[in-house]
């Protein structure tokens, strides 16, 4: 069907029609957009990308609609990737990479609704996104450290104009507070969401004379590199350390002891964040356009009460 | 441009091209088909889809091709995101999924070029694909092995109707066989692709009095379930038992101690199938349509010479 416009006689329309049909033009559904969800991310390297393709996937699918994924690196500006996902005019785009403002700015001028998936900066009320609850994630992983008797907790914290690293780290400001306990700053550590950043995190607080019981780390790979230190080290966890990291990677349960973590619901949250953008798609008004999906503390092997 | 016919005059050509611009229809490239490539899982639960779509990921965009996921389930008969891909008329198709023969068939009806990721069964000789040098892979961590010393080699095998299982065993065999060992049928046991198997099998084989001194298995994750029988077992690694895996999971650098095993350049074999599918999908001749690409042995500290 056409749009809606009237500039042309019915027979002007079937004969478009026809000729479309034959010579390879094909109708865009709704206003000229494609039926697509395109998602976007500003790197293709994250182990829980797929995570999220699954859940996006499973909802396109289910309403019918193709799933498009597309990557403009860091350093590609302007995108040559992002122009060409803005000129397919998809039906809603939900982006895992953060968007400029102009970059928000273009997809409103061409109509295309898009929601973003775990902010990493403060967005304006306007703009629609799904995350976790990351200050409740941190301060759930500290609580259990506190109930299990550690008093010195360190924390490997993320980069702080890192929006879920500062709510992780309040989080476990918090549940100290909430425990009574001083929150020392020496005991929290900066570093870059890495394994070797990580291993080099622990290595500076497992050497000093009044090391940690316990370290909460901002992500899982962060905490894989604690494992290491603490190996080199000599130290066992839980026995002498206790280790908490964030994400629940599907590898942390592999490792030796399997790690206690923060389980974030990406695929759930994908899902939210696929309907979400679906139901701007469609040009309806969707009940709350920013969400956060809860997280849930996964208790393994590696905490344990101190050894005094 | 249109495609070449020519039924209508130049002017209603002209007039077509603007109703199409104002009311919303866009053109097609080639023969009908949307300028995207439609990479299709039969599950998107693997760790290793996150390569897979990295790699097509870069060939698409360079091309300025979009990149369409979509997954049919296993049990979905017929499926319906399968009926979807067919009629969206992708420029070309490359399919993780095995596609069975009316699969296939249909493209070729409609006339849309694919290529098959990882052959898991025997495919026809004019069907294009890409796979892994399973056989050389399996040859060459099993002589990592005869070379360090090991006599009682076990193999925990995959299925034997998936063909790289098939390969890779076959390749084990090899491998003893120039070392002048005997390939000892009681020690290649048979398990799906699991950590829980892996677990269960290598149970098995460190129960034995005669247990084998070195584990050759057949994917990364059942050598995971190897390190969690052999920790149980109370034998360390390398030390007590050489482990080898199949694949070079990101996770598998992680564990203690790093595991040694055969990497498969996933991403390098999606570029290259990706490359292949536009190729065809631009109707052009492709010098070859069938792909094997070439594993390399990652040693790590999995391994070692055995005790006696």
């Amino acid at each position: 069907m056409l749009n809606g416009k009237s500039g042309v006689s019915p027979g002007t329309r079937a004969r478009v029609e026809e000729l479309v049909d034959r010579y390879g033009y094909r109708k865009l559904s709704g206003a000229n957009r494609n039926n697509v969800v395109e998602l976007v991310f500003r790197e293709l390297e994250s182990m829980w990308a797929v995570e999220i393709i699954r859940g996006v996937e499973r909802v396109a699918s289910k309403h019918r609609v193709g799933l498009m994924v597309s990557r403009f690196g860091l350093h590609d500006s302007p995108a040559p990737a992002w122009d060409d996902t803005v000129a397919r005019r998809p039906n809603c785009v939900l982006s895992v990479a953060q968007l400029s403002e102009a970059e928000r700015e273009q997809l409103q001028a061409k109509g295309i609704p898009f929601v973003v998936f775990g902010p990493t900066r403060e967005l304006p009320d306007d703009v629609p996104s799904v995350g976790a609850t990351n200050w409740s994630g941190g301060r759930a992983a500290t609580r259990h450290l506190t109930e299990l008797g550690h008093r010195r907790i360190a924390m490997i914290s993320g980069p702080q104009d890192v929006l879920c690293c500062v709510a992780r780290l309040d989080g476990y400001r918090s549940a100290l507070k909430a425990a009574g306990l001083p929150a020392d700053p020496d005991l929290v550590v900066q570093a870059k969401l890495t394994r070797e950043d990580g291993y080099t995190a622990a290595r500076d607080l497992l050497s000093r004379p009044d090391r940690p019981t316990a370290i909460f780390a901002a992500n899982d790979l962060l905490a894989l590199g604690v494992y290491q230190a603490a190996r080199e080290a000599g130290l066992r966890i839980p026995e002498d350390l206790s280790v908490v990291g964030f994400d629940d990677l599907r590898a942390v349960s592999w490792v030796d002891p399997p790690l206690t973590t923060v389980h974030q619901l990406l695929t759930e949250m994908a899902i939210a964040a696929t309907e979400l953008a679906l139901t701007l798609g469609r040009g309806e008004q969707a009940p709350q356009t920013g969400l956060e999906i809860a997280t849930t503390l996964t208790v393994r092997e590696s905490t344990a009460p101190p050894k005094d």
